[in-house]
């Protein structure tokens, strides 16, 4: 922090020019304590600020547009960072993911115009969480894939979504430990097929509260397994209480796939397709 | 050994019926030396006999219908084993995965006819080979797939298919290693897709001949990265030297995914799509 309000400084004395980058993260995050910066444990963020650091020859601080949790993977993460060093996009993407451990990649950066802001300027996130449905458990899809031993009826778990899909308070899908200050989100898209053995949900909104795929996905999946009625998703969203709202749906399946922002950014959009 | 001996002998003596069991194995081969059995390395067959052992409470021995090369992985591998003991398939199933590492599983078990043999009966073996090819490595799907740095022409790729799919001499695509008598196969079937980010090969012959997969995925890589014409596949089959083949592409991205058997054995195919 030291050497970066040395630069800071330097950078304002003799108008070094401060650019702003955007770039795409993909991770496997089996292995982390999740997105954000913890002292003491292995975090995304960490790993990712230590792989630039080492590019830029300075301390680089990124901004994400979501924190993902402990076990959630991502291919379609969005970060920004500052810097007063002068590379190239090609050299950002490839100096960093051959810094970066072997389950973590820059796939993209980008320069952009300082009013872009990773977290702030987007206007919509999505998520992909992925079941396998069988009696026995994963093996080489083991942390990548959330595993239910019931089979799951995906037309019950579709109808279910009608309940949920829209402008609501989601109080009951919330984390205990959620620090946003309002639990109202536009539920955009939320969609169940089943992908060969897979079951794949799909969630778009204007923003997630904390663990909400998570619980929607724990809702849909106890729905699908025949557990409760189809009207229980609404009755849950109904009452805003997380202590009603059932299960949450483990890490593993979860997939940070795509952040949206105003065109006028020029934002590459990873194709929708993760390969899993 | 000497356990299997004295109950074979009890079995004859006694006449304790020997029953032949098939099963179905699925496994990610990344931290295994290949499938057969190895003294003092980690083999996918030895981790199956010694759960199967333990639920027999005798020594088992399998069979499997391909054996699958170190990093190689698979949904559709199939095994028979003999036993004297008297087990429901569900505890066969159940028994071995929980004696099982994480990477293998048993997905089915069921008491087959004697003149059943997981090699010698299979008519056909189905492989997939799933290459992503991006810039950037894989992150989640490291090990679980092939990364081609150079973007791959689908439309070249399955061209280059029709030289090679047929009865023919397929000793250029086959590892010197190879011990099958004849190099004369039947490829009955090799298309290549796109499916979302990856490449994806199937091939489905009467036999393969050791690496030949690799060996057919390496040549059509060269080809769909635009290195060689299209007509070089029809080149190199008609050399019939392996030396002449090009390279052998990585273990990584290939799965064993079914075994085809006469109908009369009612072996359970698995859903061809594997999940990933």
């Amino acid at each position: 922090m030291f050497g970066a309000d040395v630069d800071a400084s330097v950078a304002l004395v003799w108008s070094v020019p401060i650019v702003r980058v955007a770039a795409g993260v993909e991770y496997d995050g089996s292995g982390f304590s999740g997105w954000q910066l913890q002292v003491g444990v292995r975090t995304i963020q960490g790993c990712v600020e230590k792989a630039l650091s080492a590019v830029a020859d300075e301390p680089i601080r990124v901004v994400a547009a979501g924190r993902t949790d402990a076990g959630v993977h991502a291919c379609g993460q969005v970060i920004h960072f500052e810097t007063t060093r002068s590379r190239s996009e090609y050299s950002w993407v490839r100096g960093a993911t051959s810094n970066l451990p072997d389950e973590v990649a820059l796939l993209w950066a980008k320069i952009v115009d300082d009013h872009f802001h990773a977290r702030f300027t987007a206007t919509e996130r999505h998520y992909r969480y992925l079941i396998l449905d069988r009696r026995i458990r994963p093996t080489y899809l083991a942390k990548r894939v959330t595993w239910e031993y019931r089979e799951l009826e995906v037309a019950r778990m579709q109808q279910a979504t009608q309940y949920l899909i829209g402008i609501h308070d989601f109080s009951a899908f919330r984390a205990m430990s959620c620090q946003a200050k309002s639990p109202i989100r536009d539920l955009r898209r939320l969609d169940v097929r089943r992908r060969g053995r897979l079951v794949c949900i799909e969630a778009a909104a204007d923003g997630f509260l904390h663990h909400m795929v998570r619980n929607l996905a724990g809702v849909l999946m106890t729905i699908g397994a025949g557990e409760r009625r189809v009207e229980w998703a609404r009755e849950v969203l109904e009452t805003r209480d997380r202590a009603l709202g059932g299960i949450t749906a483990p890490a593993a399946g979860l997939y940070l796939v795509g952040i949206q922002y105003p065109e006028e950014f020029c934002i590459p959009r990873p194709p929708l397709e993760c390969g899993i």
